[in-house]
């Protein structure tokens, strides 16, 4: 079970994040590609504290937003969407190859990702792009309980999927995140998001909000790094994976 | 003597250029990295475009000044131009994977490239810059007197260098274009600009405007295709060398 | 009945439109405001244009994507709405300022154009805005069968409307045009265009597309100066408003 | 002897400053006009803020270069500066309208504010477009020992001056700020910042680093707003200022 984080998402003069401490702490880094963060300079830095931390770089692209931090649902023809993930995922590679290493992994940010988990249409173009981008590399896509057919879909294409799971986040009877919006979708307790990241590696899923079991085969949990205390989480997850993993 | 062009420089609704027209008539193609001009979708049609017509593609990187269209000398560090070169020589590539190519050379664009030819320590940034991103990959760059110090520089830093020269602008003793704001700066005789290609494919050079004779051993030739009169001087100049060189 | 035309959609380099030929044709001038298109310099040459024609000045503000060209839809909360207007009628009257006039009124351009039309909320966000940053300013949309309901609203926020029709588009039944991708949506032929025209002016309305009569009481037609053909339409179009109207 | 203070400086989702908390205690406001810093909702905010507060409102315009926050001097032509000016003042007062209230001055930011005191071609250039946008706005500008030839500049356009000063920085023979790059440069002793600000308030100067007296007669002193320490040095000022001055 790994772990991944979103990163380098500051922008010129503005920080965001503290990559330095979480770095050390995770396994796969999901970094922005200047649509909707990161300007060339700290891609750049984010690629090399990757690489001497050892830990596997993947591309964060998303629709062009500064302003919105890719946040906004923007309309694409397949032909937009084909070109601006070919775009980012070749921007952030000059960094890797510059340092000696290369792309492993993709994992859409933001409203891409909700929209293309929504459009069937859109996360096969996404699926080609990185297809024709480089045969191997990788898409991240959050596991639900249609993984199934993403996985089917993305055998089609010849594209090696990974899943990713919060520990950190309630889920619903459809196997969906619960909306941030309602109460108890975030957990506080650290007793609780271990035992939710020990659930997702040792047993293939968890129970939801109400009780039900959820066949959620994870290979991935999303962590954070904005503060003490998700950095904590993080320490807490990998502690009791590295002693209750089978 | 290859013909190489400016290309790519549409952006979204804007058309700039004829570069179905051109493409045909030319050996390289200098593409726009969306820092100056061009969107994703523009940069994956343009380099389809080469690829269908057999054109060698080169990454045309600029400082990122759209309403400048990389026009003007913004400074920056030596890091920041790193990784300015590193992100668009990256994103264009990200193009050339998906039409099972790859980059060829690089020719920095407007005031990124002036500045280089004034400044050895940036030209020094902008040639290790390339040389990290792949061993092999070629700068090119303007053709001047001082060609021998900059290919001493390349060596030393293990760049492959294209010489280029322009057959239509009169060049001063010194080895440097007549500035455009000096009367006969450009050629318009069509004889004219074919007698200077000539000139520089043949016979390694060609008489300033003075009458001294330079030294000048170009590689390639910089054509336009933005209007009839030049597309028609690019053809003219495609046949004088085929039949006139050695 | 005034005619107004979209202008200043120029960008940096690249030109759009033929501003200087259109605007001794036109009345009212809905100039962009940087968001989808031009730049500060362009903006501040285009109002000097209007006031040298005596034409009316109106901020043509969109939602800020300059690759799409303000085409693309982008959800936006009301307090995001409300400040990409203010912003941009700001900006724009920033040059009016300097060439002694001021701005006249306001039309949306493009996907925040459609969308209000779309959504009552947004579209009292819009008059929100308009009516907060300066009494009296004007909103001008498209006149559709709602016409009565969207007077209604503007009253009670205490926004002036100007009702804006084409002349050369089909309409439908429903009061709305005929969509582009539908076959005699746009009128080619120049008198079809002039008749129109003068039915709006003379009568209130016209024909749907099936020949259903539809009141649609339109104050200003929308003309385009992109090419001959549509300036000489603007030309025949006034000369025929000032023969045969009342 | 007013308090200036930069802020608005967030943009989308990066924060920067600590507005609400520097606000209460100053009496002018430059705020970010988008170029360097500031998106439209960010600038709302702002001025509400200002306008809460009883904070006269300035414009803070820039150079248009966020990766680079307007640090980085970028050549214009002077229509090009006129415009840039214009468009960001335009588009600040926006804002002002909404809230009732309108610009009072303009402090340009970051590279065009050194720009400009080393170039009277830029300066006269910022003045005249100041002017043309309206008569009795003022530019506020660092006071040097040039002050009286600023002075005289600005009376032949028409423009008043507010001459800036700063209490936390050391200032050279020449009248000049000692540059941030040499020890000392930077005040860091409360009880020095204090005495500094009653010597430009009480004695309109200052001694020089090394022991010179300069004439510097400021009418506003430049606060920061980042951190603990730099707010409660403008609480120690506005103290002092109030018991000490005459």
């Amino acid at each position: 079970m790994k772990l991944n984080c979103d990163l380098g998402e500051s922008f010129g003069a503005w920080t965001m994040g503290q990559d330095e401490r979480v770095m050390p702490l995770i396994d796969m880094a999901n970094i922005a590609c200047g649509f909707h963060a990161a300007d060339p300079l700290t891609m750049h830095k984010t690629v090399s504290l990757a690489v001497e931390n050892g830990v596997l770089i993947g591309a964060h692209p998303s629709y062009h937003d500064l302003a919105g931090f890719g946040r906004r649902s923007i309309p694409h023809t397949p032909e937009e969407i084909m070109a601006l993930m070919l775009y980012q995922l070749g921007a952030l590679e000059g960094f890797c190859r510059a340092e000696g290493t290369r792309l492993v992994y993709v994992k859409p940010h933001g409203a891409l990702n909700n929209d293309m988990m929504k459009n069937p249409g859109l996360l096969e173009t996404v699926m080609t792009a990185i297809a024709r981008y480089r045969t191997g590399l990788s898409l991240m896509i959050p596991v639900t309980l249609g993984h199934e057919q993403h996985q089917a879909m993305a055998d089609q294409i010849g594209l090696p999927l990974i899943l990713e799971a919060f520990a950190d986040r309630a889920y619903d009877d459809d196997g969906l995140l619960v909306p941030r919006s309602e109460a108890g979708a975030v957990h506080r307790d650290p007793q609780q998001i271990v035992r939710q990241a020990l659930s997702f590696a040792n047993k293939g899923g968890l129970h939801s909000r109400s009780g039900k079991w959820l066949d959620l085969p994870a290979d991935s949990l999303c962590v954070h790094g904005d503060n003490d205390a998700a950095l904590e989480a993080v320490r807490s997850i990998r502690q009791a994976l590295a002693q209750h993993s089978p």
